[in-house]
C-alpha cells in the first residue's frame, strides 16, 4: 500500500447526503458520538479507508482473523427528512503530519463524488469537567453555525486550535463547495468522555431533525462514572497507605537515632 | 492536500516588486516588522501558500469560522518610487526539514513569476540584550549588503546558520537571478521581541527609501516591557516567598531537634 | 536507492509454493525459526529485497566485503509433498510507517508473482514465560487457522494488536487471492528466545506435513539458558555487593553522628 | 528544491578517475582526511551536490553572503600516475533514512557518469585511544582489500556496522560496475581526530602511490592535543574547586549540628 485508498464495498446512492466524522481524539469523543448514531441507526458498511499513515499494525477480529487500520463510512437512508447520512469514523488518525493532510483531502474527494455538501466533524474540547459539558461550535458557514448556536451549541473563541482530521477537514472543505460545520464536547480529555459525546448528539439531532433514543448512552456515561470512581477509590487506597508507611518510617528514624 | 500550493485571489500587476519575508521565528523578529509594515502600508492580501508541511491544526477566527494555517502575500503599490512591495508573512514555517526546502521554493517560484528580482528576509539574531539591539546582514549581493551597511546594519561573522526560510530563501536565490539580503535584528529570543523588530525596520526604511511611521511599534515595545517587568516582579515574588519557607522550615528543624 | 527493489538472483520455478515469513522483532522469534527451517532444509537463496526504509548502514561480511541491509526469500523443492518453501528472513524491518506498507506491498507482489497462495508468518507474542511457551494463532483464512489450532496452536483473544510486517503481510494479503496465517511464540521478548520458535517449529511442522530435525535447537535453547543464569549470577553478586556498601557506609553514618 | 540534485560548475574530462569521499562523521575522520588532501594537492572544485535531506539552514561566508549546505567535488590532475582523483566532502549528511539512501544513490550516479571504477570512503572506527591508532579495511573487492593490508591497514571483524554514507557507497556500488574500499581510522569519536585522519592518509599514499606532505597534519595534531590538554585542565580545576566547596559544606554541618 503505497498511498491512501478508498474501497467501495457496496454501491450506494444516496439523497443529497451529510457527511458527519468521528475519528480517535481528544477524550474520545467523536469516535464515541459518531458509533453511537451508527449502531442506533443500524447504519450500513459501505466504504473503507485505508493509508499507509496509519499504524503498521492489524487488529485480530472475533473471528480469529485479523484487519488493517481504517476508518470506515457507513450509510444512512433516512426515509422522512431531506438528507441521508454517511457517519465516518474509524480506529486512527495518520500520523505524519503530511498524512494528516493527505487522509482528509482523500476523504474530501470521496465525499464530493457521493455529492455530499454538508460534512459535521465531531472531536472533544479541553476544559475542566463542569456540570453539564457544553458543546463548542466553529463552521466554515454562517448560516450552519446559526443553527448549532440556536441548537445550544456555544461559540469558540476566535485564535483556538483544532487539532487533525477533525480541523482539518473544514479548512479544506473551504476549498471545496462544501459546507462544514465542528461540533467539539468540552471534556477534561483524559479518558473516554461518553457524557461530552451526548452533549455533542444533543445538539446534532436537534440540527439534524432527526431523534436519537439517548437512553443507552446514558448508561455508558454510568459505566464510565463507576470507572472514575473505582479509579480515585483505588488513588486514595494507595495515598492512605502511603501515609501509613511515612509513618512507620518516620517511626523507625525516631527509633534509629 | 498533496503539496504546497499557491492560491491566488486577486490578480495583481506590480512594478518591478521587493518581496519582503519574516515568518515566525526567533523572537517573532520578521513576524513582527513584517506584520507592521503590512499594516502600516495598509497592503493587500493577494495569494495565500497553504502547505502540508505546516502543523496539522486549523484556527477558529473571529467569525467563527476556520482557516488553515498559511503564509499570506499582500502587496503595496509604490507611487512615489521605483519598486512596488510583496510582504510575506504567515502562521508557521514547515515542519520537517524536506518540507523547509520544498516551501522556500515554491516562495521563489513565486516570486520570478511576479517579477521579483530583490528579497529581503527578515530573522532575530540570538544575543543577550543590549541597550540598543543591532541588525546583522547578510546578502547574496555585494551592492545590497552595502546598503544596509550604510543603513547601520553590521556585517555577520561568517560561519553563522541562518536557519529557517529567511535563511533558505537566501541560499536558494543564488540559482536564480533574484538577489537577496537577510536582516536579523538581535534578540534574547524568548519573547516576542518589538525592539528587534524596530531595529529592522529602521534600516529598512532607510534601504527601501520610504517612510514609515514608526510610532505604533514604540506602543508595542512598551506593552513588551511591561510584560516583563510584570514576569521579573512575579519571579522575585515568588523567590521572597520561597525563601520564607524555606526560614520557616529551617525554623521547623531546630525546633526538632 | 531511491524505493523499495527486489533483485533475483536466481530463476526458479516453484510448485505450488507457500511462503514463511520471519523478520527480526520480539524476542526475534520469527527470524530464529525462519532461519532454524532454511538451515535445516537446506534452502537456497534466490531474491534479496533491498529498501530505503532499512537503516542507513551496512555491515562487514566474513569476507572482509560488506552488504547493504535486506530480506533474503529461500527456497526449498519439496519432493514428496505438494508445496514447495519459499523462506522470507533478514537484518531488519523497514524503520518508518509508511515503510513498514510499502515493504509488505512488495513482498506479497513478488509472493504473487512466484504464484504464492499462502503466507505463514512469524512472531513473538509478549507474556510471562511459562514452562512450555504456547503458540498463537491468527488467520486470514478459517480453514488454515483450524490447522493451526489442531496442530495445538490457540486462539488470539480479539483485539490484539499484532506489529509489524508479521501483521502487515496478513492485513495487506486480504486484498488478493492470497490466504495467510500468523504463528505468534509467547516470549518475554527481552532476549532472542530459541524455546518460543521451537513451540512454532512444532506447529509448524505439523500444518505443513514436513518433519525437521529439531535437536539443534535444542541446543540454541541450552546455550540460551546459560546465558540467562549467567546474568541472573552476575545480578545477584551485584546485588550482594551493593547490601555490603550499604551497610559499610550505614556503618560510616551511625560512626559520624 | 525538492531533490538531491548536482551542480557541475566547470566541465572536467579526466583520466580513468578515483573517487575519494570523506563526509563529516564519528571524529570528522572522513572530513579531516579528504580536506587535507584536498589542500595538499591543490585539488580544483568542480561539482557541488545539493539536497533536501540536509539540515534546513544556510551559513555565512567570507564575503557577507550565504551558502546553502552542500557537498563539494574537488578534481585533481595527476600527472605522473594512472588515476586523476575526485574528492567529496561536505557539511552534512542527509538527515532521514530515505535521504541517506537517496544522496549515496546520487553520488554513485555522478561517479558512474566520470568514469570512476574505484571508489575510496573514509570514516571513524571508535576504539578507545592507543599510541598509534590502526586504520581498518573492508572492501567489495578482494585486491583492494589486499592492497590496504598491505599498506599496513587492518580487516575489520566481520558483523561491524558502517554507518553512513561511507557505508551506504560501498553497499550499493555493489549494484554497479565499480569496486569501492573503506578505510576507517581509529578514533574515541569525541572530538575532531587529525590523529586518526593521519592514520588514514598514511595508508591512502600507499594505496595511491602518491606522494602527500604530512607535516601541515602533524601541527593540527599538536592543536588538537593542546585543546584536550587544556579540557582536562579545566576539568581538573572544577574538581578541586567542587572538592572544597564539598569540605566548606560538610564543615557548616557540623557547625549546625
Amino acid at each position: 500500500m503505497k498511498k491512501t485508498v478508498i474501497e467501495e464495498i457496496v454501491n450506494v446512492k444516496l439523497k443529497d447526503p451529510v457527511l458527519i466524522e468521528g475519528l480517535p481524539g481528544l477524550g474520545m469523543v467523536g469516535r464515541i458520538a459518531t458509533r453511537y448514531l451508527t449502531k442506533q441507526l443500524n447504519a450500513k458498511p459501505f466504504a473503507r479507508l485505508y493509508s499507509p499513515h496509519f499504524p503498521y499494525y492489524v487488529l485480530v477480529n472475533q473471528k480469529g482473523s485479523v484487519r488493517l487500520l481504517h476508518c470506515l463510512f457507513s450509510f444512512w437512508k433516512n426515509k422522512t427528512g431531506k438528507h441521508d447520512l454517511i457517519f465516518l469514523t474509524g480506529d486512527s488518525q495518520a500520523q505524519t503530519i503530511e498524512g494528516q493532510y493527505d487522509v482528509a483531502d482523500t476523504i474530501l474527494d470521496f465525499a464530493e463524488k457521493h455529492g455530499v455538501k454538508t460534512i459535521i466533524t465531531i472531536g472533544g474540547y479541553r476544559k475542566e469537567a463542569e456540570k453539564k459539558p457544553k458543546v463548542v461550535a466553529v463552521s466554515t458557514d454562517l448560516e450552519l453555525l446559526n443553527k448549532a448556536l440556536k441548537a445550544d451549541a456555544i461559540a469558540s473563541p476566535s485564535g483556538n486550535p483544532i487539532v487533525g482530521t477533525a480541523g482539518l477537514l473544514l479548512g479544506l472543505a473551504k476549498f471545496r463547495k462544501t459546507s462544514a460545520l465542528c461540533l467539539l464536547g468540552e471534556t477534561r480529555g483524559y479518558l473516554p468522555d461518553p457524557k461530552a459525546a451526548k452533549g455533542v448528539l444533543t445538539v446534532l439531532q436537534n440540527i439534524l431533525k432527526i431523534e436519537i433514543d439517548l437512553s443507552d448512552i446514558d448508561k455508558e456515561i454510568e459505566r464510565a462514572k463507576k470507572v472514575i470512581e473505582r479509579m480515585k477509590k483505588i488513588a486514595k487506597e494507595r495515598e492512605t497507605h502511603a501515609l501509613k508507611t511515612r509513618k512507620i518510617e518516620e517511626g523507625k528514624v525516631t527509633y534509629i537515632s
